[in-house]
């Protein structure tokens, strides 16, 4: 299969859509971004990597860190961390902390926001220094020490992360935060600030394809870790439109506010897409066109 | 009416009920309370005041403050107070944070601790030091310098305050609360550990049964404005149990967790009973006794 | 007080305001209604009668029936209907099955739909001929037998209700209904069809004011039946704006999506106002500023 | 592989386990089968079928024919069935009707009992004779003449489904519903009272493992149907256990109360096991355990 010229094809055709949905704009290092970045990188099962666009631009990688950070924790706590956390789909566009409340503090899954805010704490307890470990955890699964955070995307999403606070006080109040507070949401505020590049999400999602062996075999997952939460990424990676994602695309895969979007098919390709501008339920409107459309021209999907 | 001996028969059979509910144990020095204090204090239109058993010993009001907070705030603010907090019964006994959630930031009404969140708000944006005003206000009310806050119940609310610190956290999300978290709940937890005896609370009630005038004259509130919180701790006033409080008893009223409860009928009385079990809704198991008594024998209701 | 007086300029008064609401347009009976309708009618405890405006044309009462339902099934099944119903407001305006659902098929209260249908089978129980057996009892109760259900009306409420049949089937699967759905459906769409005018209303509702005893003494309730229902209406009576109605009025009473509105003073007066133009949440506009006026006027409210 | 070998092994284990669930029990036809059935039963893509246990006995596959009874309404009227219809994971254990109201009268999928009675809307709206269209379309599907409703269980479905009667009437009330309730349901009851062994349950979902040709190439679906059928077999088709069987198990399938489960690898195999006992999400218990097992032996899922 052709993949450059595939690439090409849905390049040129995503970018001549008019609507290319609306950059988030809750803090101003978002909204900033131009709406016109569009980027695409591919890496094959036989390590070939292809790419198109703004695919070597950093950008706000955002919740798809969720995925990395879950990894780190699993790969550390193994299942234990279960005890704390569902698998199932939120299922709900609103009431996020109603659900936490009649669920009686137990996140429905690691990718909401009170979800990811657990397995902050887990990195806490864990680490002595949970940010700089996990920015190294994720480092040594691109492959590339040029990752940082974006010390002004943290500050800006704790000046206005009220409902973080919120849920993460919810949480505190359920016993299901060992952690304070603050010291957990510093930690998830500054792992959603990492800046990346198409090209470095790709790589560091290496593993979730090829049965737990991360690109430069510096830290790895079990088969069985991998499965599981490629699983989750397909139920709940994509907010309350993971139905509509497996429908559309059919890979498991994770998006992000800052425009990102990571899908793969185990044993096949990881394949990574940027376009700022979001649909209404939060995901980036191109991306997830560009997803749909290779699935379909490649036929290669889980379903 | 022999009022003294209603009292006395009330208190006779009220303090020989076996199952006296449960004291509330989410702190220690409400914890530490004795189930077997009772206190019924009464004061009519005539000017006179009863009282039977432990009616003069000081206990933590807790939310029975919110009422007064509210006066205060109204007092100064007007009905503006109103576009910020809904009048209407919160009518569940889950999902505090769903129904706020649900409802844009906007609390049902006063009572339940969102909205009273937001009256805290209203009061540190009006005063330098709101606790010593609010302190003074009730002191004013009741005619007595001797009430004071209990410092250490401020602290324990403060430590144990999770779920209020979600609660303000997420009216902040909405854009409902002026002032910073910590700021406002530091008076709210202070406002909820007043301690006061029953006749020091009948007293400084004695407004709200007296079309606005307090005691000693020292503040007021207009008609209207006492119309409106009366009709506020009808519906409003015992949590989830507003409607069984005015089917059985038929007073406006407030009942707090630290078992006391004080109720009122208009150009009337005045009357507040204090017994520290709590029934599984967190009202005072004996207190909603002896009031329900109290009407039944004296037939003086609203209804 | 010169009562016509008063009457005549709330009327003046609200007849000249240009926002008189929407008529509800469900049914096609309804919706012909015409909304420069507007009666007022008064008794008050010297036995004195005032009307102004269109106070004896009838009108569909539609859920003022509900309160004379309960009259009827609670002088013959006394308390024991409280197994079946709570007595707490609903405080939702959405959701009417959810809330019944969480609560395993009580109704909040037998002012929401769902609880007036467990009135009605309760009816059925107790009656061979329940339909016929609630009109007589309502003549009684008004000492009209002019008073007669508008068929019409019932059959559009029964080919239009299917959000009644499926409150009726949620409550057969929870076991709260005894008779078949179709034959509990039929009494409760007929009682909600029946037509009275101002007057008669007034003249139903003349127990609820006066300790159980009817106009003509044909049929009664005891105190505590009164002293409940009317403790029911004041915190259920009006939708999701019941605290606003106790709030702004101060009175117990009852309002029906055919613009009725029926109001009163324990040992003083009943007052029933029509309206056919609704606000949003389904309460006459008109209605209910003719009774803020009214109790304002007056000063002659519970609060 | 030695599937036989593999299926043999399964059943040797799952058997000897001592808890297996509890039976469904809410119509005499289900709760009166054995336990202790357990039946297996696989086709791969060479075409070879392997079966152990009670693989050949017939059982009420329930749920299951939501499935098949949305391929034939998709196969007919194409994607504008989703205009009726959401995609997305119900998430909730309780609320189905609750989800629905505040939905506006738009099933979250097409395997919740809402869902499936719209898309039973479709299919009476399709055929003159839908029950005996979709019976006629099963056995096409699965090249057996064998298969039959069971007129006792549809019959007992009927009169025990109040909550079923309760969720038409709600899509009625929002216009969600073309035909009348009765009609509509009938079909529903039928659909849901066909008895399958796991043999014919394999053989009627070949379709969704081999691009939409069925068995006998009597009926089809296009690849675009099955692949989208597959996606949300993934994330709706175990109640709220989807995302617990796509990370244990990992393949699309389909579950229903009768003990039966249904799964498959695109382009590789189905499954299909009978297991009476079910967990308390309503999941047969040991086909849930089986097929674990399987994937877990075979490697072969789609994560």
């Amino acid at each position: 299969m052709n993949y450059q010229s595939i690439l090409n094809d849905i390049h040129d055709h995503v970018v001549s859509v008019e609507d290319k949905g609306t950059v988030a704009s809750y803090i101003p290092e978002l909204a900033h971004v131009n709406i016109n970045n569009f980027g695409l990188h591919l890496r094959t099962k036989d390590e070939q990597e292809y790419g198109v666009g703004h695919y070597n631009t950093p950008f706000s990688i955002q919740s798809i860190s969720k995925v990395l950070a879950l990894a780190l924790a699993a790969s550390k706590e193994g299942s234990s961390i279960l005890n704390r956390l569902g698998v199932e789909p939120s299922g709900h566009p609103f009431n996020q902390l109603a659900l936490l409340e009649i669920e009686n503090g137990i996140p429905r899954n690691p990718f909401i926001n009170s979800g990811a805010i657990v397995v902050a704490d887990v990195l806490v307890s864990l680490f002595d220094n949970p940010k700089e470990h996990f920015l190294n955890y994720v480092r040594d699964l691109a492959g590339d020490d040029n990752i940082n955070y974006n010390m002004d995307i943290a500050r800006s999403e704790k000046e206005t992360g009220f409902r973080n606070y919120a849920a993460a006080n919810l949480l505190k109040s359920f016993g299901n935060l060992n952690n304070p507070v603050d010291d957990v949401l510093e930690c998830y505020f500054m792992q959603c600030a990492l800046e990346m590049t198409c090209t470095q999400i790709t790589r560091s999602f290496h593993m979730f394809a090829n049965k737990g062996k991360c690109l430069l075999e510096k830290v790895r997952l079990t088969e069985q870790q991998v499965k599981r939460i490629n699983a989750i990424m397909l139920t709940c990676g994509f907010y309350d439109e993971a139905g509509e994602f497996a429908f559309e695309v059919g890979l498991p895969g994770k998006s992000g506010v800052g425009g990102g979007i990571v899908a793969l098919l185990p044993d096949n390709y990881v394949i990574t897409t940027w376009a700022p501008g979001l649909n209404k339920k939060g995901n980036s409107k191109l991306g997830m066109l560009a997803l749909e459309q290779f699935t379909t021209k490649t036929q290669l999907s889980i379903f």
